[in-house]
């Protein structure tokens, strides 16, 4: 199997090498053979190529099998005119690759109920899937420009979703949903907004095909409260594009902290981009402090769905769940910044309990 | 003083009604004298007048000098084209009035620190205020409509600000932050959306007129999190009209409940328009079960914004903190739904109190 990788920036080459580190102690222990081949992308391409997704990155991705991908972005970048910006090689990637699929799991650990400012009683026993709509909406859409209005200077951005972006991302909700309880929830704004209008009706003319699995709609505002007011309640979420980009930070609470939250981005076809929820993290940046467990959580998704190694991915999360019971915490999980572990401590223990 | 009255639907009619009753109280105890007219919003007035903004409610209002709304919308009129909505009543009223300006106070409350999912530790002592943007962006800008692109049906929903919609509010809550701690936090997608790097740039430059205020930028996405995650930290945060409709009902969790939140609306003209954050809850109208207090605020912000009466304002807000304190909680701030207290046992007891 081939894997490409794409540290990207700030702490994005930190997670990924810790990542990578797990996939090798994979296999070794289960004696697969993966090759591991390196790319560039944000912030750092820019810099190299004048390009935050060069033509070779793309190359190499298309001629993989999975994806691993870090982190983008950074102040450095921040002057940036929109096309120069280390954002537009992931939101590129993800078009160019045809990712409309991003899956956000966000189960709660039992070693973790404490660093959470929920309630544990809130978040005991959280299992939640946001399945956010990757490749259209406000982040795509065009017109997207500066204009003179009455005179004066004003910019525009465009949502604008086609029938087919809607059903395919809502199936795939409903077929995730199959595996679980059989009940979706579809998050728009349709009181207001004409796409989240055709978002409600596709997803009523989907939800046909699955007699089996039950849709309620939630409006994005609700939402937003209820992910934590009750999220026990919740289990699938399918939302448009930047609903799922603010309703899985906003749900990353639920385990303490973006750094546990893993994520995989699919399309129709192969291959599929594998990522921590977190960004890239600049202030904290080549300390050797970041939380690799997202990035790790997020290989555990590559052995399961593009890979089809269910018992290595479930391995691999295991392991995790064994070095947090251990009380090894990374700084952002842990109270007390003085004794928390470093991402080479955590990395070491996880692939320890793997091997 | 003339205050319109706009019940609108579902437990708008309760809520509007007590507060009614309180402002009364007011009258009587300061010696003061208001009068009401009453006026028709929403889905009612759908029913009756085939627009849920007849032309003499927005002349009673115009007439007014303050306005007190309730809620509108439910199910009964989900299935009408967008323009007989009762959600396009309050949109419209909203523009027709200029009321380009929302706060939206969020405190806790001592007494209903167990009442909220979060840790007592997290929410004692937070004291925010959004300021949300709204008669601009994704819920106003025009194209909004159906179309067919390659083919097959399509919606399109149009974000636009111009530079001069960015600067009011952004002064707007500059104002508000010298009264306050001296901090605005301006949430964007500046990464992403040109919007907001406008929304940016132009914050920028308004600071220079507060060298006296400190000016933080925050990802939207980001924002969603902080507000959970150290939400004694904020303060002021000024943001676009979606983005404040979002993350001021995920704020709502930090009180307990949506039924606490309170909210005025402003132009640069009177009136202004003083609303809960909460909805019609069609599922509990005409029980009698609403709780009244987040109305019962908005009309203390009435009295202190539109009246310039800070003293009635107080007494208004410190008799719903004692009212709580007595332990008389309606059924969305109690944990045994049986014992809870009445709309009207609410209303009647901070009325003692005030009297
Ligand atoms: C960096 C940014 C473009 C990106 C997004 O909003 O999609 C990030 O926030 C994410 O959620 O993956
Ligand atoms: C009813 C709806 C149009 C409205 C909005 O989103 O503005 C409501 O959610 C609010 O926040 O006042």
């Amino acid at each position: 199997k081939k894997i490409a990788i794409l540290p990207g920036d700030g702490i994005g080459r930190e997670v990924v090498e810790a990542a990578a580190q797990v996939l090798k102690q994979i296999e070794a222990s289960f004696d697969h053979s993966f090759t591991f081949e390196y790319a560039d992308i944000g912030g750092g391409a820019v810099d190299d190529y004048d390009d935050p997704l060069p033509a070779h990155t793309l190359d190499i991705c298309k001629r993989s099998d999975a994806i691993l991908l870090g982190a983008v972005g950074g102040p450095a970048w921040d002057h940036l005119p929109g096309e120069k910006r280390p954002e537009k090689g992931l939101l590129r990637i993800r078009k160019e690759l045809g990712l409309f699929a991003n899956l956000r799991p966000v189960r709660s650990f039992k070693s973790l109920l404490h660093s959470s400012p929920l309630r544990e009683e809130v978040i005991d026993g959280v299992d939640v899937m946001i399945v956010r709509e990757l490749t259209g909406g406000l982040y795509f859409g065009e017109p997207r420009e500066r204009r003179t209005i009455d005179g004066e200077e004003a910019a525009v951005d465009t949502l604008v979703y086609k029938k087919s972006e809607i059903r395919r991302i809502v199936q795939q909700a409903f077929e995730i949903a199959r595996l679980r309880t059989q009940k979706v929830i579809s998050v728009d704004k349709a009181n207001v907004l004409e796409s989240s209008r055709l978002w409600r009706e596709t997803a009523e003319e989907t939800a046909k095909d699955y007699p089996d699995v039950e849709l309620e709609h939630m409006l994005v505002d609700n939402a937003a409260m209820q992910i934590m007011y009750d999220p026990k309640k919740l289990d699938v979420i399918v939302t448009e594009n930047m609903f799922g980009d603010i309703l899985s930070d906003e749900a990353s609470m639920l385990t303490g902290s973006l750094g546990m939250l893993p994520s995989a981005s699919m399309g129709s076809e192969k291959p599929a981009l594998y990522e921590p929820v977190h960004g890239s993290a600049p202030d904290i940046a080549g300390q050797g402090t970041a939380n690799p467990l997202a990035t790790i959580a997020s290989s555990a998704m590559m052995l399961k769905y593009s890979f089809g190694l269910q018992r290595e991915s479930d391995v691999v999360e295991e392991a995790i769940e064994q070095v947090l019971s251990e009380g090894l915490l990374p700084a952002d999980l842990s109270r007390d910044k003085t004794s928390a572990a470093s991402t080479e401590e955590v990395t070491k223990a996880v692939c320890t309990h793997i091997a």
